[in-house]
């Protein structure tokens, strides 16, 4: 069974296509590509997986494929210098399309290159790892790393289309499965307490990968991170409240080097300060904490900071994208289910969460 | 005088402003600039000519400047991601703006770092070349070249605004004013047969850098231009018409590897090349040919192409991003003042042109 979840971007409308065994089904592919040169970009790990049957979905046309190494360190201009190069020796020219088959490295890299060359090629997103298809795939964020933060290049590119084929999640390795399970719980941290309730009672399921609890999940997922992209393409607004967890998050990975941590991971203990932080304000009860840091705990997630120090911490946080005029705004939660972007916090309780969580650091 | 031509994306409207001393107008510059910091991108030539008077201008906001290397050799994505390094050390967000002091390459590289910084900052064009003055900063098209073709890599990102201060025109190296030349006698072309007749009559006071001469050429440039990229902003159709000769000139270009040959005295070359490829077809008369040649010829510009081969030229030209479904699109004239995108041309008339022009090549 196949559903299809639209991103409702005016005169830029685009499918989500999930299903099991997708990628296998010509007709599946060859409606979502038009273009007749195609650039598959996938990762090392991935390339051997999958490549072939979507080389096979795509039979007639002229098709060139890229595998870059796998790892956010490898999300560098650098390795997307190396997309252009594959494109400029395959005389692919405006008409043509890149396709990622891989995780949200590979998608963010080769959604930039897409971008960029020619200023702007087709895309189509063909995520294998569970953390894409329910979130990096969808929204058109592209972008790589730069050494001293994460995704400070990049641009917004929507794909033509997204094809989760959710018997890929088979190959996945258990702990990237998990990384996957925050973006989930995210969704509906940020905007459906109902969808929480459903994982509570699915979890066990999820991680099982029972399909038609992992298509749910996906689904729910793509919905609602769609129904806010669509609203707020830019993020100017409430889309950036699917930051949730991010901005502690992208610390830990910043001082870590990415590699360590895996993104989800460090968005889940992520999403636990958030919490904790809510509720030094009183938007959150003890209860509410409890629950978030329980459903991320049952998913196998970490839910305790590295000791990298709080003022350590804070000063990586100040370089995310999220500053305005120099004060972070920060996504908290107003209850669960209801996220909200604010600067207006107490500076004093964000530095004791942080100090607390984080530790005094290194002497 | 300051003379002010709207751009009129809907939506993104944005002010061309021209006129002399503009640069030294605090009133001008922070009219143009709502952000607080500010990294003004300029090349080792014009930063000791200008940026003083620019930093004057911004007093009171925090003010970083870059100086690149001069020249299309080093319009690299290499160079670009020295801007990205300098956002990153001044600790600029995505409130920031970057403005590009100097030339159509400084203005393609900062236009294009301002469209991935952080996916996307404020950025105005301060030009201070004739061609950029007339053209490249106009119209939103940024990026940079690939060892196999000019700007394979960038980004459509308009400014907030184009501050043409014809003053530092009397810096501009003779040639080089005259290359910007030939952007003018593009637009008269593409659009405006009056505008032709009205260059025909003012050639002199050009070259002579008459201010009211130079202020009305810059005008009626950016608004031909303006007009056509508000009805199309990325280059599906109309758009493609302001490639006139630029087929033909970045063939001339690659081949000689950027730095022989100015763009502007490419695209004269492939002016008169498109001129009389029309001419084959009908569309143009000899005599209007020979008025073609003659303008490029008393601004002083060349006409004759080099000697790479006429097949050379053909397959350079086959690189090229208006290549469409394998058929080069060329832009060409159906009358003075009257340009067209077509793919409807005689092969073999296109082939003899380049032979004539380009020669047999080496053996």
């Amino acid at each position: 069974m196949t559903t299809r979840v639209e991103v409702g971007l005016r005169g830029r409308e685009y499918p989500i296509l999930i299903g099991a065994g997708l990628l296998s089904e010509a007709s599946v592919l060859r409606g979502a590509i038009e273009a007749q040169d195609v650039l598959v970009v996938t990762s090392e790990t991935v390339g051997p997986l999958y490549l072939e049957r979507v080389r096979a979905g795509l039979a007639g046309k002229r098709v060139q494929a890229l595998a870059l190494p796998d790892g956010e360190v490898h999300k560098t201009l650098g390795t997307v210098a190396r997309i252009f190069d594959a494109m400029v020796a395959a005389r692919f020219n405006r008409d043509a399309c890149i396709a990622a088959l891989g995780g949200g490295v590979v998608g963010d890299m080769a959604g930039f290159a897409a971008a960029c060359y020619q200023r702007g090629v087709d895309f189509v997103q063909l995520p294998t790892t569970l953390l894409a298809q329910v979130d990096a795939s969808i929204g058109g964020k592209t972008g790589v790393n730069h050494p001293s933060g994460k995704n400070l290049i990049g641009a917004f590119h929507q794909p033509v289309a997204v094809i989760a084929d959710i018997s890929t999640l088979a190959t996945l390795p258990p702990r990237e499965f998990r990384a996957g399970l925050a973006e989930v719980v995210k969704h509906a941290l940020v905007a459906d307490v109902a969808f929480l309730d459903w994982l509570d009672g699915h979890l066990d399921a999820l991680l099982a990968q029972e399909p038609a609890a992992v298509a749910y999940a996906v689904q729910r997922s793509c919905e609602i991170k769609a129904q806010i992209v669509a609203a707020d393409e830019r993020e100017r607004g409430r889309r950036a409240e699917l930051n949730l967890g991010h901005t502690f998050g992208h610390a830990i990975e910043t001082a870590t080097g990415y590699g360590d941590w895996l993104h989800g991971e460090a968005v889940s203990v992520g999403m636990a300060l958030a919490a904790a932080l809510s509720q030094r304000h009183g938007w959150l009860t003890p209860a509410d904490v409890g629950r978030v840091r329980d459903v991320l705990r049952r998913a196998g997630l970490p839910i305790t900071a590295p000791g990298i120090g709080g003022a350590r911490a804070l000063e990586l946080m100040g370089m995310d994208k999220k500053v305005l005029g120099g004060r972070i705004r920060l996504v908290l939660l107003h209850g669960l289910g209801n996220a909200a972007v604010t600067a207006d916090y107490d500076p004093d309780a964000l530095a004791e969460t942080l100090l607390e969580h984080f530790g005094a650091g290194a002497a």
